[in-house]
C-alpha cells in the first residue's frame, strides 16, 4: 500500500451530504469561520440519495506535513467551481492555489472567492474545509501505477502526442496535517449545488430594496451633493434605492476612522433620516483597517496583528474582544441612525499591501488563514449586528470563502472587463457567492448601455461613480434606453425576490450557468482546438479550450446573453425545450445554437416554455414594507405555467419565524383555448404585497 | 518580545560568511543538494571583514511549522538577486514565491533558477538555504511597532498617500520548522557575489571549445544531415564548436529511451567520431523521464517518483540506485563515444506536465523539494561522469538553483523576448548561474541580426533551429555580418577564457550587472514615475518603476548595450572614468547618459580606459589543447594596461592541480609618448596556447 492509499471513513452529516476527516483536522477551518449552521428543513425538499459510489476511491494521507488528497476522475467528466474564476468555467485540467485575493487577469486560483468546492458534471461535488492555500491539480497528474493512464507516445513520431495526457484525479494538497472533506450527492449538478448551499446556511434572502437600483457616488461628495443626486434621479425618473458614499464620508480613510468626515458630514443622523424619508439607503465604503486616528485605535492595538495595512492596524476579527470594538463601532455611528449597509473594501488583496503571511495575530491563528477568511469574518460580524436590529442590509465585499451563501454581500473588483465579468457572473453560482458586473465609466455610449443592461441582469443593479462622477443619464444618446432597463430591473423585483428565495429555502442560486440546466449539452459547452502548430509559438503543441462562458440564467425561467461593445450579433445556446423572446413572446428556438443581431436598444433574454414572470408596476423605488404594488404576470410558450411567488415583509427576519407566503400562480390553457391565470389567495397572518393582477400572454398562437 | 525577535547565533564559516540557523534546518538543502564544497582558496584575493552590524538584528522564528525570517533595510538601500528575474533588476518591494518554473512572462518567483540569495546595494548578502518554496517579501509589509514606519496618511485629502508605504525588512518565509541563513560581507556587492559564488564551489570553467560558436539542429536531422551541416559551416567560413542534436536522435522522446534511433544514427560511435575529427563536438537534447521502452525502465521503476511525466517515470536522483543507472546509461550511450554534453529539458516546469506537489519518491524527499533541485541534481549528476573522464563538458539546462555555479551548464527556455533575455543575462550574474539569449527564427534579417550580435557576447553563442532550421545564412542581407559576429567571438576566446577563470577561482561572474561596476549610480539605475492618474485604471494609485536592465558588463572591460529591432539610437549610461568605442577607440564619455546612433552593422560595445583586450586569430575553431594561436592584444584609451591572461589546456580538469598560468600584460606609454605592451613568460612545465602577439593601441592620441 503507497502513501496516496489512505481510504476514507464517511459520515453522513445532512441529506445527500458526507463528511470524511483525514490526519487531525485544523479547529479553526472556512466553515468554522463563517459560523453557519446548515437550513436543515432545505434538504427535506431534495431527492433521498446513497453515498456515491466513488467515496471508497478518495484517498487521503498525511505526509511531510501536509494532506494529500485523491478524488478520481472518469474519462467524460466535467469539473465546475473552484471558487470565482474569471475566465473558465469548465475547470478540468487546471492547476489552481486557491489564495484570497483580488482577481490578477488569469484563472490561477487568487480571485475573491477561491471556494475548494467543486461539482462534477457526473452529479456529486467535494468541498475541502481548509482555510490554508491549497494547491489543487484538477485533473492533472498520472500516478505510475494507473490503470487507466494513457500509454507513452514518441512525440518524434506520433502525431497524437499531447503534452497533457487523461489524467484520472483531481488532487488537492493541503498544507496542514489533517483536514475535513465533504461529499455531496446529486443525482444532478443542481441539487450538489442546492446541498452545498444549505450545508453553508442557505442562500442570502436580500431586503427587497436591495433589488433596486443603486448609485455609488464620487469620493469626495459632501451631503449636499449626496441629496441634491437622490432628487436628480427622482426628478429624472430613474429608480433609486439605495446609495453608497465612497471613502470621503470618513475623517480618515486608507486606513479608516469609521468616523464621520465632520465637514463634509456635519450631521450624519438628520443626513440619513432624510434619505431614508425619500425611500433611499444609504450604504457606506470601508476598509477594516484602522487609522490611528480613530477613537478605538487604542482599544483595537491589542487585539490587532503584528503588521499594518496603509499605517493602519488590523483587527484580529477571530478575537472576541476585535470583534466587539468593531461592531459597537459601527453600530453606534452608521447603524443606529439608520446606515443600511457596507461595502468592504480591500479585505482580498493586494499582497504588496495586505499583511505578509509571516505576520502573526493575537488568536494565534496563521496570517494565511486569516487572509482566506477575513472577507468572511467581516461579513458575519456586520450581518450579526444587523441581525440584532432585526434589519435586513445589502452589501458589497471584495472576499469570500465557503460557508458564507447567507451573508447579504455582492462581490465586486476593481479588473472591470465586462465579458470576463459575465463569466465571473456564472461562475458564482457554482461558489455560493453573488457576484455584480458593476458599470463604471465607459468609453462610448454603447459600451455603457451594453454594461448597463447586464447589470440590471444581476444581484446588484449598479453605477459606480466613485472615480469617474458618472449619471445614468450620461449618455444621452442612450438615457432613455438606460431608464427603460432600470426600470425593467424594478419590475422584475417579485421574480428576484422570488428567486432569492428559492436561494434561501432551496439553494438555487439564483444567477447561474447553463450547465446546471437540465438538457445542457456538455459536449457543445466545451471542447477543444489544435493550437498553433508553430513550434517556436507553441513548443509543447498545447490546445486551445472553447467554452460557452457569454450566457446564464437568471432564475428558473430567463436566459440571459449579453451583448459587448462592438457586437452587432452572436451566437446564443438553447437547452433542450421551446424557448421564447423575452419582449416579443415569439418562438425562437429548441436545444439548438441561434444566431441573434438585436439592436442597441435590446440584450437578448430568452424564456423557457411555460414560464411565469411576475413583474410589478415601474417604481422607483422597491416597494415598502406592507406596500401593495400592483402585478403583471407574464406567460411565455405554449405549455401550462406554475410558479410559486414568494412573499414576506421584505425588510426584516421574520421570514426566519414563518412569516413568509408563497402563492401558487397557474396559468392553464382553457377548454375554449384561451389561457387563463389564477393566483392562489393569501393564508391570513401571512405578509402580502399583492394588488391588482393583470394577467398577460406573452405568445400568440 | 513578539514571536519575531530570535535574535541569531551568527558562525563564521569561510572569510566573510557566516551561517546561523533558525529551529532545526532540514537535512535535504539546496548546498547539500548540489553537493558543492567553497573553494577556500579564492576567499584569501577578498578584503578581510567583519560580521555585517545587521546581523545582530536578523531575526527568524518557528510558528505554525513555519520559519519566518526578518532581516532589516535602510531607506536608501536597493536589493538584486533572488534568482533569474527576466524583467527588473532592483527587486526592493517585490512579492516572490521562489519555485521551479519556467519563466511565465512576470517577476513573481516563478523561474528557471529562483536562487534565494540577494545582495543589498549597502554589500551584504543573504542566503536562504532550503529546497521548500519560499515566499520572499522584499521590502514589503510593515510591523505595527516599527519605529521607522511612515505615518498613516489620509486619501481623501493628502496628494502623498501611497499604496505602497516604505517598509524596513525583507521576510521570508520558509515552509518548513528551520532553516539555514548564509550572511556574506563585502565591502561591495561585487565582493558579495564572489563570496556567494565561491562558498558554491566557484564559477564553472567551460572548455574552451563551449565558447565557440553552436547550432542546434532540427529535430529529426539524421547523422546524414547533421554531417552535411557541419560541412557548410566550413565551406561557409561560419565557425562552429559543437552542434546539438534534438529529441531525434533518440528512438522514442517525451518521455527518452536515452537510445540512439537506429534509423536516423545508425552508428553513433563513428558519427561522433567522424565530427569530433573536424573539430566539432556533439551536445544530445534530452529530458530525465524515462519511456517505458527504454533498457533502463525496468529497473528505475522502484526509484522512480510515485507520478509519471508524458507516461515515462521520474527518477528519484536523490536515490543512489537512480543516479548510478542513469549515469551508467549516458555514460555507455553517449560519453564514452565522445559525446561533449547534453541539453536537459523540462526539469523547469511547468506545472502542468510535471509531478504534482502531492507526488511522492522512495528517497522520501518531498515532491517540492525535488522540484527546487532537479535541475541541478541531473547538472551535478552529469558533470560527475564527465569529471570522472577528466573531459570537461558545456551544456545547455533548463532549471537551476544555489549552489550550481561550478556546474557547466547554461539556462535557456522558449520565452524568446530579446530585451527581457538581456535583463535575464544581467540577472544571471547576481545568483551563480549562466544564461544564453538564443536565436532562433525570427521575423526580420534585423531581427536576426540584432539577437545574434547579443549572443556573441553571452555565455554561449547559440543558434537554436530545432524548429524554424535557420543557418546563420538564413538572411542573405546580413549574413556576412553574422560572418562577422560570429568570427568576433572566435577572436574574444582569449578574453571570455580569462573572465571564466576569474569566476571559477575568484568567484567574479562573466556577464554581469552595471550595478555590481564600481562608480555605478544607483540614483540613475532604478527611479520612479507617477502611474496613471486615472483612478478606474489605477485605483490604487501605483507608481510605474523605470530601470536600466539593458546593457551589461562582459568580464572586466567590456560594456554591452545591445539594439533590439526597431531601434536606431539608444541611451546608454556609463559609469565613471573614461569610456571608449570597441570598434574605433574613440572617446565616448565619462559617468553620463549618451545616445548612441549605431547602423545595423554595430552593437554598441564600449571599454574601460586602460583595458587590455587579448583575441586571438579568427578560428573556425576554438585551439585544441596545446594548440598555439596567435594574438592581437588592444588597449583602448589614455590609463596604462595591466592584464593577467589565464591558460591551460582547455579541456581537462588538470587545472585543478595546479597545471594553469596567469600571464601578466602591461600596457605602459614610454618616454616618447609610444604605447608599449609586454607580456610575462610562461612558467616551465604550464601549459601554453599564446603564439605571436601583436599590439594595437586602438585609442589615438
Amino acid at each position: 500500500m503507497g502513501p496516496l492509499k489512505g481510504q476514507m471513513l464517511w459520515l453522513q452529516v445532512e441529506s445527500g451530504v458526507w463528511k470524511a476527516t483525514v490526519g487531525t483536522p485544523e479547529e479553526y477551518s472556512l466553515l468554522s469561520a463563517s459560523g453557519s449552521q446548515p437550513l436543515k428543513e432545505g434538504f427535506s425538499r431534495l431527492p433521498k440519495v446513497v453515498l456515491p459510489e466513488l467515496a471508497s476511491s478518495v484517498t487521503g494521507t498525511v505526509q511531510d506535513g501536509k494532506t494529500y488528497l485523491s478524488i478520481p476522475l472518469s474519462k467524460e467528466e466535467q469539473l465546475y467551481g473552484f471558487g470565482l474564476n474569471f475566465k473558465t468555467v469548465h475547470q478540468r485540467g487546471k492547476i489552481l492555489n486557491l489564495h484570497v485575493d483580488h482577481y490578477g487577469g488569469s484563472d490561477n486560483g487568487r480571485t475573491h472567492a477561491p471556494v475548494p468546492f467543486y461539482i462534477s458534471s457526473q452529479g456529486y461535488g467535494i468541498l475541502i474545509n481548509s482555510a490554508r492555500y491549497l494547491t489543487v491539480y484538477a485533473g492533472s497528474g498520472i500516478t505510475k501505477d494507473s490503470p487507466d493512464a494513457e500509454k507513452a507516445k514518441d512525440r518524434n513520431t506520433d502525431k497524437t502526442w499531447t503534452s497533457q495526457p487523461y489524467s484520472d484525479a483531481v488532487s488537492v494538497l493541503v498544507p496542514a496535517s489533517g483536514v475535513e472533506i465533504y461529499l455531496f450527492a446529486g443525482p444532478t449538478p443542481m441539487d450538489v449545488v442546492r446541498r452545498y448551499n444549505l450545508l453553508c446556511g442557505g442562500g442570502t434572502l436580500p431586503p427587497r430594496w436591495g433589488l433596486g437600483f443603486t448609485q455609488r457616488t464620487p469620493v469626495l461628495y459632501t451631503a449636499e451633493q449626496v441629496e441634491k443626486e437622490v432628487d436628480e434621479f427622482e426628478r429624472h425618473g430613474y429608480p433609486l434605492d439605495f446609495i453608497g458614499l465612497e471613502p470621503g464620508w470618513q475623517s480618515k480613510a486608507y486606513p479608516c476612522t469609521l468616523e464621520w468626515d465632520s465637514n463634509r458630514y456635519p450631521d450624519p443622523g438628520s443626513f440619513v433620516q432624510r434619505l431614508l424619508d425619500k425611500g433611499v439607503r444609504i450604504n457606506l465604503w470601508t476598509n477594516p483597517y484602522i487609522s490611528p486616528d480613530s477613537q478605538i485605535y487604542k482599544d483595537m492595538y491589542p487585539v490587532s496583528g503584528s503588521h499594518t495595512v496603509w499605517g493602519g492596524i488590523v483587527p484580529d476579527l477571530v478575537t472576541e474582544k476585535a470583534r466587539r470594538l468593531w461592531q459597537d463601532k459601527l453600530m453606534q455611528e452608521h447603524i443606529s441612525i439608520g446606515v443600511g449597509g457596507y461595502k468592504i473594501d480591500e479585505v482580498d488583496g493586494y499582497d504588496n499591501w495586505l499583511w505578509p503571511d509571516i505576520a502573526t495575530f493575537p488568536s494565534g491563528i496563521s496570517a494565511e488563514q486569516i487572509r482566506q477568511t477575513y472577507g468572511m469574518l467581516t461579513q458575519r460580524i456586520t450581518n450579526d449586528i444587523f441581525r440584532k436590529q432585526n434589519r435586513r442590509s445589502y452589501g458589497l465585499v471584495r472576499a469570500s470563502n465557503a460557508g458564507a451563501c447567507s451573508f447579504p454581500y455582492v462581490l465586486y473588483n476593481d479588473y472591470y472587463d465586462h465579458r470576463d465579468f459575465i463569466t465571473a457572473l456564472i461562475n458564482s453560482g457554482f461558489c455560493g457567492v453573488l457576484w455584480t458586473p458593476e458599470v463604471r465609466g465607459t468609453k462610448s455610449a454603447e459600451e455603457w448601455l451594453r454594461r448597463l443592461q447586464s447589470v440590471v441582469f444581476s444581484p446588484m443593479a449598479m453605477i459606480d461613480s466613485w472615480a469617474s462622477a458618472v449619471k445614468p443619464w450620461t449618455f444621452p444618446e442612450v438615457a432613455s434606453l438606460v431608464k427603460e432597463y432600470a426600470l425593467l430591473r424594478m419590475q422584475l423585483i417579485p421574480y428576484l425576490y422570488t428567486e432569492f428565495a428559492r436561494y434561501h429555502f432551496d439553494g438555487i442560486p439564483p444567477f447561474r450557468a447553463m450547465n446546471l440546466e437540465p438538457g445542457f449539452n456538455l459536449k457543445e459547452a466545451i471542447s477543444q482546438e489544435l493550437g498553433s502548430q508553430n513550434l517556436e509559438e507553441n513548443p509543447y503543441l498545447e490546445v486551445v479550450k472553447k467554452e460557452i462562458k457569454d450566457q446564464y440564467m437568471v432564475g428558473e425561467y430567463l436566459l440571459v446573453a449579453p451583448m459587448f461593445t462592438g457586437q452587432t450579433s452572436r451566437e446564443v445556446v438553447l437547452t433542450k425545450g421551446n424557448w421564447y423572446d423575452f419582449y416579443t413572446g415569439e418562438y425562437v428556438g429548441n436545444g439548438e445554437k441561434i444566431i441573434v443581431t438585436p439592436g442597441l436598444d435590446r440584450i437578448p433574454v430568452f424564456v423557457k416554455d411555460g414560464a411565469v414572470i411576475p413583474m410589478m408596476e415601474p417604481m422607483l423605488h422597491a416597494p415598502k414594507s406592507g406596500q401593495i404594488v400592483n402585478m403583471e404576470i407574464r406567460h411565455y410558450g405554449k405549455a401550462n405555467g406554475h410558479y410559486r411567488l414568494y412573499d414576506d415583509d421584505g425588510e426584516t427576519f421574520d421570514y426566519e419565524k414563518g412569516l413568509y407566503s408563497w402563492r401558487d400562480i397557474k396559468i392553464e390553457r382553457q377548454k375554449n383555448g384561451k389561457w387563463k391565470g389564477s393566483i392562489s389567495k393569501i393564508e391570513s397572518g401571512k405578509p402580502n404585497s399583492i394588488g391588482k393582477v393583470t394577467w398577460v400572454f406573452m405568445t400568440k398562437d
